[in-house]
């Protein structure tokens, strides 16, 4: 199973609307005879790419998944189906699907008289597949707050400038990140301020990742500049303005509703990167799931907060966290934290 | 030596205006025979303490002490004389002593026929005695900044309230870092805003630890109320006016002043627990060798920021630092950094 959750690792940023599935199969000696892993929609499951390599000597083996297999005609036929049919006579899985489209394999699977093993390794599994599963047990994405601040919490210098705050090390390491995320969203403010292309790429030659996620601009009024460089060719984008999804009661730009546009595009895991106002928004509404900052080792004292206005107005109210993890990355701290869930 | 950097740490906090001095004695067959510390000034120095557990088992054997010994009659004789006259044959010293009034002790030991080596573990040994040894060096105290904030760089809610941002094994540590400075400097906003104690004490029961760093609160118009608990009987409190040292263009309490004030007094190690506004100063000046942040997983985007005016006006002059320790305290983040030296 180990080998199965870092062959799905291996799809992330690439297969939504679908999971990151791997797949490896055993013959019935117990020896890896093929191995797969879900690379994009439209293209073959785990369990096809896995079986195609291992031919015969499936017949009698194990099928090793780290998501329940699909009972489902899509663009690609059934995995149960092909399971049973590759003649596999035991099936062990990780994480049970919640799609309601797509579930069902393991019924089909124990009525086709094949052996099934559920809940092997779930939690680190579940982990691994974590923004997709998050997105669709609950019908919105799943949202990373994505920041870089000095320590003492600032995102620009009180002259506006911010180029850069933390080192090469660590802006590498956030268009690594937005290379697994299916869009990137950002404020109005951020695109006015910076004239960010939010592509992700490569920092050294500038060379664009084959595949981009969507630039989203969160710009209630309409201010984005016609020649702003969000707009170029380089990838998809969407200006969402208060008139396309709606407005809350302060004339911005419904969050949730967002969201929920994004879901129906097929969105399932957002990288959200400022600035403070709109973060503030997102934390104010509940509707961050992770967030990982990037701390330089630098001192300000005055200059844009990284968060502002997140509906927090005394200590008892301030949004606590967890710490998940927190490493170095070049001379920058990087910390992943998890909101605790809030009683009431 | 390793034993001697170890045992000179038990002084840490209470041998000021002297250094922490750690010192074993090795007889001829290079069995240790004797150990001591500097515990407080006016006390034995480590060299004696040692000497006298070892006893006539040092004749012939080595001294391995910290810093050089001194050669000086203050309140105690020189310990030069006190291991030529115990017979030891053999001096082993890693930092050699800056003080012009006690120093010359390995001119005198050889002098006097004893072989001495210096420079042993001379890293070591300076980082466990940094703030005297810089302090001495350059006669003006050694400056730790400590503050407590949130993620995203905040020291109170909007409404004013900050108790507490971090955790009681966090505040736990303050107390304990308050036992190792001879100072703890706050400004006068502080006062007002929390009305402070600024003692070390053990925060379960309250007690008071036996000896307290001397509270200093930096009030340039003398606003500390008669009755502020800083006041009370609990340690000796100075209240700095700009009156009392001098005052700067601004018109507030010269920082330069201060800390030579400081010195006077013998006090050798500062700590620096805000405001904003206050430690702001101290950074612009360049005055803060060190800085210990605690920093709480929790949001607030509005409120107090933990740092103000730092004399900063764009990204090419943000302080740079670099980080020298990164671990988690109960559920807070604590890192330590000291300030990149500037050109120019």
């Amino acid at each position: 199973m180990c080998r199965a959750i870092a062959l799905a690792a291996r799809g992330l940023g690439t297969t939504s609307p679908n999971p990151v599935v791997g797949c490896v199969i055993l013959d019935s000696a117990g020896e890896a005879v093929g191995e797969g892993f879900h690379a994009y929609a439209g293209g073959p499951h785990a369990e096809i790419v896995a079986l195609a390599q291992a031919g015969d000597r499936a017949r009698g083996g194990t099928a090793v998944v780290t998501l329940e297999p699909c009972d489902h005609t899509g663009r690609t036929g059934p995995c149960s189906a092909a399971l049973i049919r590759a003649g596999v006579s035991r099936v062990v899985i990780a994480v049970a699907d919640p799609n309601p489209l797509a579930r069902g394999g393991v019924k089909r699977l124990r009525q086709g008289g094949v052996e099934v093993v559920t809940g092997v390794r779930e939690a680190e599994a579940e982990q691994g597949n974590i923004a997709w599963l998050t997105a669709v047990r609950r019908g919105w994405p799943y949202v990373i707050w994505k920041y870089a601040a000095t320590l003492d919490g600032r995102s620009a210098a009180i002259d506006g400038t911010s180029m850069w705050i933390t080192s090469e090390a660590a802006r590498m390491d956030v268009h690594k990140l937005r290379s697994t995320v299916d869009a990137v969203v950002v404020g109005v403010g951020t695109i006015l301020a910076d004239d960010s292309r939010l592509t992700a790429r490569n920092l050294r030659d500038g060379t664009l990742n084959i595949r981009q996620p969507l630039r989203v601009v969160v710009d209630s009024a309409g201010r984005t500049p016609e020649k702003a460089r969000v707009r170029d060719g380089a990838a998809p984008t969407w200006v969402v303005t208060a008139a396309d999804v709606g407005a809350g009661p302060d004339g911005r730009v419904d969050l949730a509703a967002l969201l929920a546009g994004l879901y129906d595009r097929g969105i399932r895991a957002v990288l959200l990167e400022g600035g403070p106002t709109l973060s503030g928004g997102f934390l104010a509404a509940g509707l961050i799931d992770k967030i990982i900052g990037y701390v330089a080792p630098k001192l300000l004292g005055a200059g844009s907060p990284a968060l502002a206005d997140a509906g927090v107005h005394t200590i008892a109210e301030a949004i606590d966290l967890d710490y998940t993890e927190i490493t170095q990355v070049g001379p920058d701290l990087r910390f992943t934290a998890v909101p605790r869930k809030r009683e009431g």
